[in-house]
C-alpha cells in the first residue's frame, strides 16, 4: 500500500499525547479517524516519530500512514485537515517517502523547545505554552551548566521510571539556553532522547537559573546517574517537539 | 479611594470581550471579581482603555480601579493574579496614576496587532490566535494600499454599524503590513479606532492582498464613507490590544 509521510502541528493541550489511550483523546486518534475515509473506511495506524506527553505541543511532528488508495499529497492533506476541526491539530505538508522509510525508526535528529516565562504575572496569552517560573532566572548560568551535558553519555539520571527504552545512553548534540526579554527558551536536539529527558533537564538547569544549585550540579547529577538526584520534571506546558530530520531528508511539498 | 492603574494581558477566546454582559463571561467581570476582597467584599469598577470584542486578545490593555484601600501596587498585583485563576487573564504591573487619569479618556495612543496565517494548513498551535487566509496574499501590495488611510478621515466606511462613537473622525497614525515567515502581520496605531475600524480595514486590505482589488481600492472605499462598499471583517482571532500610552506616560513597576 502507498505509504504517506506526514508533518503535523498540534497544541498538545487537550490531548493525551500523541499515543492512543483508553481513557482520553490523543493526537494519534484525531488524525487515525480523520484518516479512515481516505482507506476505505477503515482507520489505519499513523505512527509518529515522537510520542509527546500529555499537554506536550509539536510544530514539527512527523508521521507515516499507509492507505489502500494513491492519492495526491495534496488531497491527503486537505482531506485530513477538513476531518481534524475542530481539534487544534493541522497537517502542514504530505510528502511520498522511500520505500524502507518509517518516522520513528529512520528518523536521526530530533529538536525540542522549552519556553519558561520568567516574571512574576502569570501567563495570560500563553497560558498551557509555557512553563511559568516567578523567581529571576540567570539564563547564562543555565546555559553554561547546560554546555557540560552535551556528548554520548548514560543519562539515566534524567530519565523518567516509566521510561522503556533498553538503555541510557544518548548523544546530546545542542542544549542552549536564551534569554529573551521575559522569557527563557531552551533549545535541545539529539538523535532520540529518553522518556522525559528534556523536560528533567530543563527543572534541573532551573536549579541553577534560580541561584539553589552551583553551575557544575547538572554535571554532577549526569555523573552520578541516579534520577533522584536530578531537579523536578519541569510542566509538559513549556515543551514542543519542533523538528525531525532524516537521511536522506523528507522534501516536503508546499 | 486611592485610584490603581492596571495594566492587562488576556486570552480572548473564552471571554465575551472586556465589557460586562449578561449572558456570559468578560474580562471585566473576571477582574471585578477578583478584586472585590481588596475592596472590603465589594465589587468595584474597573474601566478599560480599549472595549475589546468578543475573542479579541490583549497584551497590553489598561484599566482604572478604585479600592477602599491604599494598598501596595504589588499586593495589588499578587491578589488579583491568584484571583482570576484558572481564567488566562494576568495582570503584568499594577500603578498608582495621577489624580484626574482616567483609563479610557486620558489615553492619547492605542495600538493594535492583527496577525493572519498565510498558508493552506489551517492552525493547529495558533488556532484562536490568527484569522487563516488559505490563498497567497501579497503583504506589499496590502502595505501600499494601506499608506492611503493614514492621515485624519471620516472612517465611516470602516465603522460597525453598532458603533456608538459621535463622529467618525479619526486620525490613522500607522498602518504597516508586513510578511515573517507564513504570517502576515498588521500594525496599527491611532488615538483612537471606531468600533470594528481595524478588522474592517484588515478585511478590506485582505481583498487586495488575495488579487481581488486594486491597490487604490481601500482609499476610494474611505472615500466614499460607505460601509456595505468595504471587504468583510475580519474575525477577532487575529487581533491583539497591545498598547496605551498616556500624556504624561505611565511609569509600570516591573
Amino acid at each position: 500500500m502507498p505509504r504517506y509521510a506526514l508533518l503535523i502541528e498540534y497544541d498538545g493541550t487537550p490531548f493525551l499525547g500523541w499515543q492512543r489511550q483508553k481513557d482520553g483523546l490523543t493526537v494519534q486518534q484525531v488524525l487515525e479517524e480523520a484518516a479512515a475515509p481516505l482507506n476505505g473506511g477503515v482507520e489505519p495506524a499513523i505512527g509518529g516519530a515522537g510520542r509527546t506527553d500529555t499537554g506536550v505541543h509539536a510544530e514539527g511532528q512527523v508521521a507515516q500512514v499507509e492507505l489502500a488508495a494513491d492519492l495526491p499529497v495534496e488531497r491527503v492533506r486537505e482531506a485530513l485537515n477538513t476531518r481534524t476541526r475542530p481539534y487544534p491539530v493541522s497537517v502542514l505538508s504530505v510528502a511520498r517517502p522511500p520505500e524502507e522509510w518509517n518516522a520513528r525508526f529512520s528518523a536521526v535528529h530530533r529538536a525540542y523547545r522549552y519556553r519558561i516565562l520568567n516574571r512574576r504575572a502569570r501567563p495570560g496569552l500563553d497560558l498551557g505554552r509555557v512553563w511559568h517560573v516567578p523567581q529571576r532566572l540567570d539564563a547564562g548560568a543555565m546555559h553554561e551548566a547546560a554546555q557540560m551535558l552535551l556528548g554520548h553519555h548514560d543519562f539515566s539520571a534524567f530519565r523518567a521510571a516509566a521510561c522503556q527504552a533498553k538503555d541510557a545512553l544518548r548523544t546530546l548534540d545542542r542544549l542552549d539556553v536564551s534569554r529573551f526579554g521575559d522569557e527563557v527558551v531552551v533549545t535541545v536536539e539529539a538523535r532520540s532522547f529518553l522518556h522525559h529527558q528534556v523536560r528533567n533537564m530543563v527543572g534541573t538547569l532551573a536549579q541553577v537559573g534560580r541561584g539553589a544549585r552551583p553551575v557544575n550540579w547538572p554535571r554532577a547529577v549526569l555523573d552520578g546517574r541516579d534520577r533522584t538526584r536530578a531537579g523536578q520534571t519541569a510542566p509538559p506546558d513549556g515543551l514542543c517537539f519542533t523538528a525531525v530530520r532524516y537521511d536522506p531528508p523528507l522534501e516536503w511539498p508546499i
